[in-house]
């Protein structure tokens, strides 16, 4: 959602369809102040005030009240003021409380933001039912000074206020119980959607570890089924990571406020526009201007500012399709080291996202040590404990075909043949060809971390089948491995052989 | 370079300049076999043909013998083509050898490439100085069947063949040795330009990192001054790696092949148009029609993939100007396995790339593993020598500022402060504000490897400085580390400390 200040159009609503725009917000606090807009959106809808057919969502001026301490408005005021100009989703005036204040602070605002989410819950539900009892037209009662129904212009119009959503907003700054209970109390009341909120002054310290920390303990204690709003978050470099946790909807005044500091964003991060000299982008304003004509341009680097927030938006839904969203998030973690820090801390919910991630996808591609944490492995993991072993089991770190294997259970006497790929562990033979190990790609040179991770698991198998005799044949470099000090005491024959394709010479 | 294929123009050369294309690569041999093609070619020039007036390479056919084992031509007669047909980059008649053939087919193919390289030396210079007594007209000997010259249309033409540019064009299949050796003798026959040739197969392999090794064996053999052409490397998703090592040209006729074949190209693979539900670039096909138009439409796809090539060949010069190119091969190393092998078979030509290094430049980000080999750090161990201590030495894992590190001198007595920071290891206070460990960024949870490194380097410049009394001070995890034993056992005194900042509240 590109955030749309109404006092200063940069690019044009209407403009932005083109871009790529299907929901814009904009901030009803500053149309409220202002006197000539409040009254034509009270008469004619905010929607026909920035010229928008499409969905539209308000914020309700927390975060001027954050900036200045104090506000001209109430909450049930400003409420009040969303649904009488036709807001499609409606933000209660919430605390925002910055990160690393004390705990005391911390938890005073958020008992006022759950009391002012309380009472915008009771608004709405009054101003349904007084809809419902006037039946198409808003009530005189609720709708007080609207003139003629904020969205009288639009398609399916006049329904009545209480036919918009309403945005439940989790705060809590940086302490993690208090942002766990910040969403069970709203998850109760039972919002149409939820925002995180108070993240901002994170996002400007390139605190993304943290920042994950607060998404996924919302998260994980929201309902699953409800959209996430991540408040304030605007730079392309942070949607994969804020997706990968479960965030759905964001807002943008970043395109806009870089551009007139003159800097250009990226999927990867931001330049200073002085220092471009090749513009590394093929967006439209890119590909019909020339570098010393962007960087002197608040216009065109807001527009390209824009375009590339959309573009990573449809890389992360694509991503998404395609089943590679991990792998995006890898890639976008070598953009800065903080969002390195952000990757690692996606590992610490891989039990979280395993429970909702998708059984079978793209070929998982190991693409870092962290990848030895993501989802599918531990996923893979847990089955272990269904095979079942006996008898005599050749555990083997050279890559063999199911007729190699077919061959030698017959010629050694083997009741079960297991491949060790890492980073996850043994695999039967029979289970060559499916997802993930068969769907799988490792570099030829993979770290050792990966191979721990894989012995870990060979060795949770072999305890688990105390009763097979495993026979264990590995190269050099996985024997020097400390790992396999414990496998070779449970192993009852182990061989250190040679890699022989390697020797051989075409 | 966009490859042309005379026969079959998927997009017109001009529009490609709208695209950025600023140079083109085609096929002197198609145009040769075709009697109208070359008949045209001798009579107006290759420029006219394709109606083009910028710079414009010749191939040989060379691919071609490569696939189908013989051609109707010789090695002289298809150079004196190119030089009729006013080609400005002119290829000899190389013989490409595949890669993994025997090591006397690869010597054998080599001997022969080398002698055909030399007689395209000779005719060269006989050109050339026919050229030269001729006047500013081409000679009639050497321009033989030429009318009116190749050139006369264009801008600064009529100068004699001899003014363009000859590649000489290194081969030796997968052996290095043989690379090596090629790269040599082409090196003292002096060529304009030098080609890497023979890698195709190889990276329809994906074998990123032998490719890696043979750029290297060839850049580190040929003269620094002349540009290198990596011959068929067309997917942006291998050009960082490339350019990494000093490749300084490309062609592309992935752009067309690919798009036949119904796949899309990003800078981070190859998807399959039918899986795109969502475009995720900005190019102006792109910001311009619906998934579903680009995914059935050859001349969408291919004018995509070029828009694609050409933003990530800009995207590597702005990496240049910026000085973070290793920082996109990180990122683009995340695209798949097989360019992780790439990454880390950068590190292993670490040297030769730390000796044309500039000496400052962007921040270094800590991005994985493989940062701790990157030149900087590197150059770092060397300084370490110039160190000079003496007297009592704090050595400390914990960030100090330099009003505390002047403060501890005093109160402690000591002659140098040294702060310990991985991957680069330790550096004196006044330094903290120098390139790199000063202008560092480094993830708040990084990887053991790195703080590895960080200790050997420290080990280092305690055994270079026996006379010093080196008092370490550390915290819990940095003490837990292996070679923390070998520090101890140097330093006087060692103390473990809290992290103080860590237990505070705010």
């Amino acid at each position: 959602m590109p955030v749309i200040n109404p006092n200063l159009l940069v690019i044009e609503p209407r403009e932005m369809v083109k871009m790529g725009a299907e929901i814009l917000i904009t901030n009803a606090y500053i149309i409220y102040k202002k006197e000539e807009l409040r009254e034509e959106a009270l008469k004619k809808g905010v929607h026909s005030l920035l010229k928008w057919d499409k969905p539209l969502m308000t914020d309700s001026g927390s975060y001027q009240l954050y900036e200045y301490g104090d506000l001209e408005i109430s909450n049930s005021d400003i409420i009040d003021f969303q649904m009488r100009v036709g807001s499609d989703i409606i933000t209660p005036l919430d605390i925002p409380t910055p990160p690393f204040v004390s705990r005391r602070k911390a938890l005073k605002d958020l008992e006022a933001t759950l009391e002012r989410m309380e009472e915008a819950k009771r608004l709405f539900s009054a101003s349904a039912e007084a809809a419902a009892e006037g039946g198409c037209e808003s009530s005189g009662e609720v709708g007080g000074g609207s003139e003629s129904g904020g969205r009288g212009s639009r398609e399916g119009g006049a329904k009545g206020e209480a036919s918009a959503l309403l945005a439940g907003v989790v705060q809590g700054s940086t302490y993690l119980d208090l942002r766990e209970e910040s969403a069970k109390r709203l998850a109760a009341m039972q919002f149409d959607i939820y925002a995180i909120g108070g993240v901002v002054p994170l996002l400007e310290l390139y605190e993304f570890g943290r920042i994950m920390d607060i998404i996924a303990t919302a998260k994980m204690n929201l309902p699953l089924n409800a959209p996430v709003h991540l408040f304030g978050a605007g730079h392309p470099m942070f949607f994969s990571f804020a997706v990968a946790l479960g965030c759905d909807l964001f807002d943008s005044a970043a395109y806009a406020i870089y551009a007139k500091d003159k800097r250009y964003l990226t999927s990867e991060g931001t330049l200073y526009a002085e220092d471009l000299n090749y513009l590394p982008c093929s967006c439209p304003v890119c590909a019909s201007h020339s570098a010393k004509e962007v960087r002197e341009s608040v216009e065109l680097l807001a527009a390209h500012n824009l375009y590339v927030a959309f573009e990573e938006m449809r890389v992360v839904k694509q991503s998404i399709v395609e089943g590679t969203l991990w792998e995006l998030c890898e890639r976008r973690a070598r953009s800065h080291p903080s969002l390195m820090d952000a990757l690692r801390r996606l590992t610490k919910y891989v039990d979280f996202i395993e429970r909702l991630d998708p059984v079978t996808k793209h070929p998982f591609f190991y693409l870092s040590e962290t990848c030895a944490s993501r989802p599918e492995v531990r996923r893979f993991a847990g089955m272990l404990e269904r095979f079942k072993l006996r008898g005599k089991v050749l555990l083997t770190t050279f890559p063999l075909n199911e007729g190699e294997a077919a061959r030698r259970m017959e010629q050694e006497g083997y009741e079960h043949v297991l491949v060790v790929k890492p980073p996850f562990g043994a695999f039967p033979i029979e289970l060559a060809e499916t997802y993930p190990v068969g769907q799988s790609e490792i570099p030829n040179e993979i770290d050792e971390h990966a191979k721990e991770v894989a012995l870990e698991h060979v060795l949770r198998l072999m305890r688990l089948n105390r009763d097979a005799k495993f026979f264990v044949e590995c190269d050099e470099r996985w024997a020097n491995m400390k790992k396999m000090e414990e496998v070779k005491k449970i192993a009852s024959e182990f061989v250190l052989r040679g890699d022989d394709e390697e020797c051989e010479e075409g």
